[in-house]
This record gives C-alpha cells, structure tokens and sequence, in this order.
C-alpha cells in the first residue's frame, strides 16, 4: 500500500493563520452586532487598491491575450527577460550591487519560493531560524523530514532556535560555538519588525562565509526601511554572492497579496558541496527546479510588476509604504501611550508589543477580540520565544487605525 | 559546509524541451532565411487567442482591484470558493460524479501539482511511470530522491517503467506480478495521443484497490476527447475515488498556458499508510501542503478561469478544441499520406508518428527542421519507449498547419 509522507503528521495542529482564523468565526457568530465593528490588524495582509500603472498594465496585457499576434501562452519558466532586468537594474545595480538580471528568478510568491528552496538542499544540513520566527521556515523543515517531533513547547528535535529576546531586541547573532549550515534570516522581521543593521548582518554573513553556511535571507519587506544605514539587500555586504539567496516580494510595496508575485535571487557564485565534499554551483539547481516544477507566473501579473518599476509605479509604491507607515507610527504611539512596551513599526508594517502585566499572548487575542473587537496575532503563533508578546499590523484604512488607537486607549485591565 | 540535494545530479543533461530549443537556435543562426519559415510544431503550447469572456472577466477583476471596497488580497490558498464550485459542478457533479467542491484544490498548473504531489507521498513507495512518458512525471521522482542513478538507455534505477509499444497501442496495462505503490497514468496520452478505454482505466483502478496504490491520473487533455465511450475523469470508474488524484488544467482548453491554472481532486476518501500501518486520508495532507507552500492562484486569473464555466466561455472552449482537433486530423491526415503509422490525434492535439525507415527520432527532429523547417519533438526525449517516434502537435494556426502538411507531402527519405 501508498505510503504518505509521515513527517507531515509531526506538525503541530494550527498553522497560525487558520487558527486565528477559527477563532474569529466563532467570535463573529458568538456576537453578530460585534462583528459588524471588527477590526483585522492579524494577518499581514495589504489593504489598499493596486496602483493604477499596475491596473493599467494589466489591462493591455490582457488586451494582448485577445490577439493571437501578441498572444502569449507558456513564458520562460525563471520569468521573461524585461522582469527580470527590471528588478536586476533597479533593486540591486542601481544601488551598486552586482547581481546579473538571470540571477532573478521571478516566481509567484516568496512563502513559495522560502518553501520551496529545501528542494535543492541536502537532508544533512544543520538548520537554524531565529525565535519568534515567520512560521512557514519551521513547518516546510518538518514536511521536508529536516526534524524530529515537537516538544512542548512546540519546538521540533534537530532544528536550531535562536533566540529573540528584548537583550538583543530581537535580533540573535550567529551562535558563538556551534556550526549551522543553513540560517533564515528576515529583516526587516516578520513578526517581530526589527530591521537588521549592516553590523549585524555582516556578522551574520561573516558567520557564514566561516562555516560555509548559506544564509536565505528574506527581504519581503524590504520597501519599508526608513532608516538609511540599514541594509535593503544582504549583497550590501561583501561576501554575500558567496553565502546568501535572498527573497523578496511585491506583495508588501505593490500591493501583490492577491496577484501574486514574488523573485528570488541565487548568486551563480554561490555553492554548496554534495556527498562526496565536492562543490557545486547552486544556480544551476534552482534553474532545474524551476523549469522542472513550476510554468513561470501569469503574463499578465509579469506586466504588471514591471510596471512597479515605471516613474509612475516607484511614485505610486512610495505613496502606499508611506500609507502604511503612518499606520503603523499611529499604532506604535497609541501602544506607548497605554505604557505597553513596543519595538518595529519604524522600518516595518508590523509593531512587536510585550502583553501587559502576565498575560499569554492567546489570553492578549482573546481579550483584543472580545474587548477591542480588534484581531491581533499572538506571539506565541511564531515561536516560543513569542509567548507573552502580540503583534500588530499596520496594514489598514487609516480611520480603522484610528479607531483602533481610540480602542487600545480605553481598554482597561 | 551546506549541502545539497545531491540527487539533482543524478538528473540527465537536458530536460527535453531546452535542448529542442538549443537545436533551434542553433538553426536560426545557421540559416537566417529558412528561419523566417520556420513552423512550430514541437512544444505544446497554445497559439489562439485567450476567449473573449476570459478577458471580460479578467478586465473586470483588473478594475476590482483598483476600489478598496473590492480589493483583493490574499485569498484561500486552495482557491477561491466560488471556483471551487464551479469546477467541481460543471466537470464533476453534472457529469454524475460524486466530487465535493472543497476536494477541489485550484493551482497555477498543472505540471506543478504533478511535481508538488509528491511532497506528501513517502519515500518507500514503489513508483511505476508509463514509457514514453512526460519527463516531469520521472525528473521529479529523481529530485526527490525517488531513484538511483540512470543508465545508458536514460532509464533510472528504482522506478518502474511500464512499456507502451505497438502491440498494446501506447497503452500499458497494470502489471501481472509486480506490485506498484505509485502509477502515473496520462489519458489522452502525452505525448502519444492514445486516450485509455473505460475498461483500461477499470484494469488499473481494479489493480490499484488491489495493490493499495494510488493512480496520479493526469487529465490535462481532457477536452479533447470526442469518443462518447472513453472516460474524461478517472472518477467515472467505481473505486477510484478510493484510489486516484486527478489533475486537470486550463491551459489546454482554455489556453491558460501562460495564463496558469490548473486543479487537482484529492478525495477525502483516498487513504495512504504511514510507517507504522496505519491508514490517514491525504485530503488533509495536501490541504496542509497547500496552505504551507503556496499563497493561492491570482485573483484576476480565477475570475479568469471561472468564467469558462459561464455559457459563452463553454462556447468558446469548444470552438478552440475544435479547431485545434481540425489542425489534428490534416496533420494525422498528412502524414498516413505520407505512409507514415500514426497514433493519436483523434482525441488529443498530438499525433505519435513512427518514424520512416530505421531513423532515430533525433534524425528526424533534424531531418524535419532541417529540411521541412518545421519543429517536431523526438520521442527519445518521452523515453527509451519513445525512440523511433516522434511527435507532431497541433496547437497551430490553420494556415501554419496546412503548410505543415504540404512539407510533409514533398520530404524525400
């Protein structure tokens, strides 16, 4: 008989999101005149109508579809050429960083692309997250078969936790003694919205140029660092071609949660060895992989990221980060004004709030719903290390978070 | 060090289609006149214009995006429900097959879900693929560590290859005393055009409930099959909802090659083994695998998809099966002219052809590029079962098609 892949049924019950999402369809049944007033600052997800270049891009490309002299069916599966010189020139040699345009390979989402990089690496790699941690990094190491079952506290045996804590504002650095092949790292952090600073990551790259380590460093939210010393791009340090890939994503600048589309970048310099300590290159691998298992994303989504890059679309991107920010500024300063101690929300959509007094983070979710009418994310939804903090996103209307400032403000405990 | 995953370097040099496109290139730097002429007949993509309600549909998500109040962000990773729905009614439940819309999971093809499966299949599982076959079915079982090296032939340890040959019509029946746990079965057929008769579907299904084993039926043809008595879906036959995952895709019947969508029907009533012996539906592991993994096909894509489910999307799906089954039979038509023995093409866009004489199917991809200027695709590229045949697609314009066949008419052996 079919055998089914076991490591599957080592995942905890939840996947975060859903759980929340059974919690609040309970909620809204409980109390239909409630519900009416929710407000959702859970799942990071954008809220903003897609810029108008991007719709107008589409719209042609769509209009192209109808003529079978510019039809378009199956495109080259690492994304069409102008994508990826769009994004090679722009995001990174505009900057001063040297990455070739078929270094990018577009694809439709950076929770896949974080996901589906295991592919290409070995089953005796030692792996290490950071605590609190995006969940997606730990639960595709379990399916992958890369762990033992869960403790208690939901950490699972062979994985490396390294942990976020207020010391170190939640940002760990390398482990001093012990070897790691293969370190995510997310900055700005989801969830904890600390952005890395240049020391920091080139300990990091540092760490892992010594170990031979590869670094998958996901930038997804890249688009809202503020700060100019903070790096947009781990190739900012030098060594990186040789140690990292890097994930980013239009779903957090360009509005793309819902028209997915995503890129990875895999330096032709980086390498990795094989059984017999042989190195290998790491590009050809992900070029296999895509062209093997993926068909490249929607002509029509391509046009439309491209047009991120236009004048029109750079203007239109700034204005929705700068939307979302002022969000999250409003969110942070309503958090310290009832003395509840925060961190990100500077260079993050996201603010990292420790609960009041000794509530779990569940208890905080439950009491924002139940009192607030607000969804949250519990802290504990990303690690052990999240337990006893929650996070906020700033992803809304602006009179939603200022109603939910006015909310936070009168809740009493 | 890193590692990596060291079976990839197992995989053989080219995966089919780039080295067709290498030899193609090749000839239109050699030969920039007889370029100009050059007819595609190799990959099977699409060339008619997506319909016209697909675009209507698709220009309206378009414009939803731009309102907030319509805006979509990210949607269910499986799909949204109203497409679920309409799949699940208008292929399934009209048709009297008992398929629930949430066993319906939508994905941005179909040769991803033919890849991804195994994600939540396990590492003991006896495999059998058809012979010729889709590469896909073979290189990702090689990825995953499925297989041990290849031999001279291209053949890889460890999987079992199923022959099709002349005697059985390119369609293998289920082993005699070999136990499978995994079969990959394609009807109508790629590349040979061959669609499976209900009592050959029946012969595997019986096999199947016998073995415990799971059947990977790949419908992606579907739509082109005009004899009444041969089965669309493998549910059709009593059992296999006990026993088989059906993937299906718009891309060959509402030309979404590079639109993307696809699906794939998990049955809740479909159970696999885990090491100890005990059964688990795979329902909730691909439910998780999809959740984990993925973020959902792009909105404007699902109205797409959705709208070939409306009266003038149907309409518009059969005028351009019909059409692409018309460019089917002058090609079939052409060749038997010819002398050539022919297979499919009655009810799939392929016609398997034997190639004349003792040629190789490489001979006769260069002969018929070099000397008809038209690209076809060898069969060696399908298998070791594929050689000395190669394979005509009709996805073309009526014109191309015809001229097709007068070059045909005039080669000399």
């Amino acid at each position: 008989m079919a055998f089914l892949n076991e490591h599957y049924l080592k995942l905890k019950a939840g996947y975060l999101f859903p759980e929340i999402g059974r919690r609040v369809a309970a909620f809204n049944l409980a109390n239909p005149e409630a519900a009416k007033r929710l407000i959702r600052c859970g799942i990071g997800d954008v809220t903003e109508p897609l810029p108008s270049s991007v719709r107008e891009a589409m719209h042609k490309a769509v209009d192209e579809m109808g003529d079978r002299s510019t039809f378009k069916g199956y495109g080259p599966e690492q994304g069409y050429d102008w994508l990826r010189k769009a994004i090679a020139e722009n995001d990174y040699r505009a900057h001063g960083l040297d990455i070739a345009d078929d270094e990018i390979f577009v694809s439709d989402g950076s929770k896949c692309d974080c996901a589906n990089i295991l592919d290409i690496l070995g089953g005796l790699n030692v792996i290490a997250v950071t605590d609190p941690v995006y969940p997606v990094y730990v639960d595709t190491n379990v399916m992958a078969g890369h762990t033992g079952p869960s403790d208690d506290e939901g950490r699972y045996a062979g994985l490396i936790y390294l942990e976020g804590n207020e010391a170190n504002s939640f940002v760990p650095p390398p482990p001093k003694d012990e070897h790691v092949d293969i370190i995510y790292l997310c900055s700005p952090n989801n969830p904890t919205g600390a952005a890395m600073s240049k020391a920091q990551i080139e300990a990091w790259v540092a760490y892992a140029l010594d170990h031979g380590s590869i670094i998958l460093f996901d930038a997804a939210y890249e688009a809202y660092i503020t700060d100019k010393t903070i790096p947009h791009s781990i190739y900012e340090i030098e060594g990186a071609r040789e140690c990292a890939i890097e994930f980013r994503s239009f779903s957090k600048n360009g509005g793309f949660t819902g028209t997915r589309c995503a890129l990875t970048v895999v330096p032709k310099t980086l390498m990795a060895k094989d059984g017999s300590g042989n190195l290998n290159a790491m590009h050809p691998l992900w070029s296999r992989r895509m062209t093997t298992k993926f068909n490249g994303v929607s002509y029509i989504v391509q046009r439309g990221a491209e047009a991120l890059y236009s004048s029109e679309g750079k203007k239109q991107v700034k204005e929705l980060i700068s939307h979302y920010l002022g969000n999250a500024k409003i969110l942070r300063e309503a958090s310290e004004k009832v003395g509840w101690k925060t961190w990100g929300g500077e260079n993050a959509p996201y603010i990292w709030v420790k609960c009041p007094g000794s509530m779990t983070s569940w208890q905080m979710f439950d009491k924002m719903l139940n009192e607030a009418n607000v969804v949250i994310t519990p802290g504990a939804g990303f690690g052990a290390m999240g337990e006893g903090y929650f996070r906020i996103s700033a992803f809304n209307s602006r009179a939603n978070v200022e109603e939910v400032a006015k909310r936070i403000s009168t809740l009493t405990f």
